[in-house]
Formats: C-alpha cells, structure tokens, sequence
C-alpha cells in the first residue's frame, strides 16, 4: 500500500515524508505523533494519508488502578514480543503534569529508554484538558503507530470512570490489571470492568489475598451477559516476569478468536463511526460559533444578574443570527 | 420569585407542580429529578421554569479517591448543617452500577435514610454512559435541588482525572478528600488537584503518616498559581466526627471570599455558557444526523472493507447531502 510518489506533510518548515513513517523511522513517527497532538488541518491531512496503511497492529488496552504495576507489565510484555520479533509500540496516557515527578516519572523514564530504537516506539500523552479530545487523538496516535509497521500497540492508561470506556473503545483486546489490595477499587469499578475486560491480570499475585480476589473475580464474571468471549483470568507477577507468557497466549488467543468471529472487523468500523462523529461535532462547533455569536453570548450572559435569562432562551437567540 | 398562576409540566399521566418543587416537596423534587435524568423536550422545558429560581444555594463539590470517607464526611456535615436549621440536597456521582453491592451501597442506604424528609434530599446518580451528558445532567439536578429551598447543596464523586474538572466546574466552593493512605494516588490526582481544590480535608489523620501528609501537602500548595484563595487544609477523622465543624467553618470562609470578590457571579456565568454550549452541541448533532445521513454513514462503513475510506472522505461525503 505504500506509495512510491514521494508524500509529505509540511510542519512548520519540517516536511515529514509519509514512506518514512512507514518505514518506522523514529524521527518521522514523533514528528506525526507531535502534529497529531497538535491538531488542526495539519492533523487532518496527516491521517486521512495514513489511514490506507492502518490496520495491522493488534490494539491492546492495559488499564487498571493506580500502583497495580501496569507499566512494569507493558515493559515486560513488550521484551517478550520483541523476543518473538514483533515490533512494538506504546501509548501511555498519563493523567499527571510535569511537575508531578516521582515513581511514575521513573517508569516513564525507564520506557523512554526502550523507545530509542526502531523496534519498540514509546510515547506519553497527559490526559487532561478537552473532553472528548483525548480519546480521538489517543486514536490517531495509535494509528500511526499502526502505519509505522509496528504489529503491536498498548494503549495504558489509569482506568476509573470514562477512561476505562475509552480504552475499550481504542482497543482491540482490553486487558484490566488488579492487585489483590485493590478490593475498594474492584467495588467501585467492577460494573464497568465487567463490560470491558477480555482479560483480567491479578497482579503482584504472590501477595496475601490473591486466591481471595481471583475467587470473587471469577465469581463475577458469571455475572456477564455477553457469553461469546468469558474473559481470561491471568496470575502475574510482572516485577519477577512470572505469568507473562501467559499473559501474551491469553492476548493471542483473544485475537485469534476476534479474528474467526469477524470481530475485528466490527470493531474497526465502531472507531470509525466514532472518529466521523467527532469530527461532525467539532466541525458543527467551529461553524456554529462565529464571532457574532460569541459575543451575543458574552453580552447575553453579563446582563443576567437574577437569572432571568435561562440556557434554552439564550440558544433560541443564538440560533436567530 | 414563585408565581401565583399554577405552574405544571406533564410528565407521562402526572402533572408536576412547580410551586411544589419550590416548597421541597419530596416527592414533587423526586419526580423532577427523574425528568432530568430522562432527558428531552420534558427535562428542558422544567429547567426553564425552575431556572429564574436558582442561585440560592451554596453548591459544594466533594471528590477525592474511593475509599477516602466521602461519604461519611457528607454524612457528618449534613447532621451539623442540619443542626444550624439549613436545608441539604446531596447528589452523588456513582461510578456503580445497581449489581455492584458492597460497602459502597451500605453507605448510601444509610444516606437514603436521611432523604426522607424534606430537610435532607439525597439522590445517586450513575456516573457511566453518554460522555459530557453526565456533567450537564449533574447540574441540572442540582439546580432543582437548588430551586426547591436548599440552603447547601453537596456533589460528591470519585475523582480522577475528568471527573475531578466536571465538579470543580459544578461547584462553588470544592473540596478534595485526601487519606494519609493515599500516597499514590496523590501523586497521579496531585497536578489536577491543585489546579481545583479550594480546600483540602485530610481525612483519617488519626492514621500513621498524617503528619507527613499534611507537609506534602503544604508544600504542593506553594506551587499553586492562583494566589488569590490560599486552599484551606482540615484534618478530620469523619467516623468519629472530629473536624467537621472546621470544614464547615472553611467552607463559609471560601463561600464568604466568593462572595466578597464576585467570584460567585463568574462562576456562575461559566456554568451558564458551558451549559448553553452543551445544549447547542446537542441540537447541532440531532439535526445533522437525518435518517438519510444515518444510512448513507452505515452504507460507507460496510463497504470499507481495506480501509480506503478514510474519516475525513466520509465527513465530506456526509456533509454533501
């Protein structure tokens, strides 16, 4: 699919040829990687040329609470498939700042150390700012990715809330990581794991507890309605790389399984529709709110002292410019 | 501001009058609630009656990670506004769904006790599903509750990452509940904490490591840009009701700097102006997606099979109709 005329976007002054980022070159990749971030029209043209070469990476979703080891685990899931020859890469979204510093800077570090060659490609995005945003650009992210010839991609994120939902939607196998101190946690997020989780990963399983956790766990999952894929359960012990080759056969598995079932393909056009309607909002948004009405708005709202204005009669009076 | 002329909105076969939602009725609040959550023409056209009515209660937002003690700190709080002759509404964002069971559904059968009169209104809201939609829903509650006489109404969720913005935005004063436990977590909440925490609660500071928890946090503090409002820190332990008159006390403090700059005035602005932008971005997309553009999405997909269909050809395709 590769194209023999020469493509290129041009960044700033910087063109970043397509075939290189196909070819994996680490520059290009965090060239595009950085104008998808980015966003604007130089984001939009950069995928709409990629998106022909997405399509062969295995998307896994890594999430789970805070300290449960994920990082250790994607890196050492990571030596096992480059053991196996596959090329890898990484996507962690990272819910800190700069300033936060500390044990999870470390992991990071200690990834961005993997990333300087052309086989493993890691890259941290902050998961903060506009909603919705994120999800759509962790997507592109991994798309290009994807076009690199990597034939892996982990997306890791701390999964609570919303970004469990999204990472089940970005990815084609989701892997949920527990620890067997996080009962507290499980209670809270159990509904949603439940949804999401092909693979659940009791970690740090040599801990007191874990025959407890893995009981309940299964328990559980009798729970769940959608009886065609009964999610793997994996022991790890991801800082003394015990249950990792299980893991990774769970994952094949799993895949392979997608792959018979004509899963795969229902996924990827889900992300599609998703990615045509985020684009149609953003698009509606930046039509909707020229100028005038902006200003009619911030007019609108300074003259509300008793809240005599409501919301509906403030987008009834925007719709009439 | 109430009005003389019967008020009411059909809702199935009941008719919900208005001026009972003003005097608290329960039943009456339950029922409007309910028509919030249902959304719709029904919710809309309620919230544009009871909006002019708005603006009266103190609204604080309560987050922090699970197992911190929210709940009972709500509880405790809600005993002493009581004690001082003030009406509480409380909303709880629960990241649960019904079969989850537990500690955490211990804790809010107990807070359902307290929503049996019409001093105490307590509603828990299920935190999963359309993305945004819960944000504006939350407000929506709350501005019922606020128009049916609360003195003070508390939002309580579990915070991470986008969670932690929605209450930061839905509330006047917000508080951050922190155990000397929760180092961690900390450390991943830490960047977005500081940039919304008008006051820190550490609770369980009976607990080892109190100490140095609460010099962690002072220092974090120093880094904070907005010098206007220093974040109030209060250690409590809420299980055994020490502390709380100290929250209480912050909470006036910060409602009374509010109040003294006009903060209070722009912070409800924003509310307002965020929630006319949800509500246009809602109508934007229900007319943009006719039967007619639905379909011809569905048709494009289903042929894609090599991905030579790309999201932005899409977009163009859709928009052509």
């Amino acid at each position: 699919m590769r194209s023999i005329v020469f493509q290129s976007i041009f960044v700033l002054v910087m063109p970043i040829n397509i075939n290189d980022i196909y070819d994996g070159d680490i520059k290009a990749v965090a060239r595009a990687i950085s104008v998808v971030e980015n966003g604007g029209t130089g984001a939009n043209e950069l995928i709409e040329k990629i998106y022909p070469n997405t399509g062969n990476a295995h998307r896994i979703g890594i999430t789970g609470p805070s300290g449960a080891g994920k990082s250790t685990l994607v890196d050492k899931l990571t030596h096992l498939y480059r053991k196996s020859g596959k090329m890898v890469g990484i996507v962690a979204i990272d819910p800190t700042s700069p300033f936060t510093g500390g044990a999870l800077l470390g992991d990071r570090l200690r990834l961005q150390e993997l990333s300087l060659n052309k086989e493993v490609f890691f890259r941290s995005m902050a998961n903060r700012g506009s909603r919705g945003g994120i999800s759509r650009k962790t997507g592109e992210v991994v798309d290009i990715l994807d076009s690199s010839g990597k034939d892996v991609v982990m997306i890791e994120t701390v999964g609570v809330g919303q970004s469990e939902l999204d990472i089940a939607g970005a990815a084609d196998t989701t892997i949920v990581v527990l620890v067997p101190e996080s009962g507290d946690e499980i209670q809270v997020m159990k509904a949603g794991l439940m949804e999401i989780a092909d693979i659940f990963v009791l970690n740090k399983s040599d801990r007191e507890g874990a025959d407890l956790m893995l009981a309940h766990l299964s328990e559980s999952l009798k729970l769940r309605s959608d009886v065609n894929w009964l999610p793997k359960i994996v022991k790890t012990s991801a800082i003394r790389n015990e249950g990792i080759e299980e893991l990774m056969e769970a994952i094949e598995e799993h895949s392979k399984w997608l792959s018979s079932e004509d899963k795969i393909g229902s996924k990827r056009n889900l992300r599609l529709i998703n990615r045509v309607k985020e684009i149609i909002v953003e698009e509606l948004n930046s039509e909707f709110w020229t100028d005038e009405r902006m200003s009619l708005l911030e007019n609108m709202i300074s003259d509300n002292g008793n809240n005599l204005i409501t919301p509906y009669k403030i987008v009834e009076d925007l719709k009439k410019v």
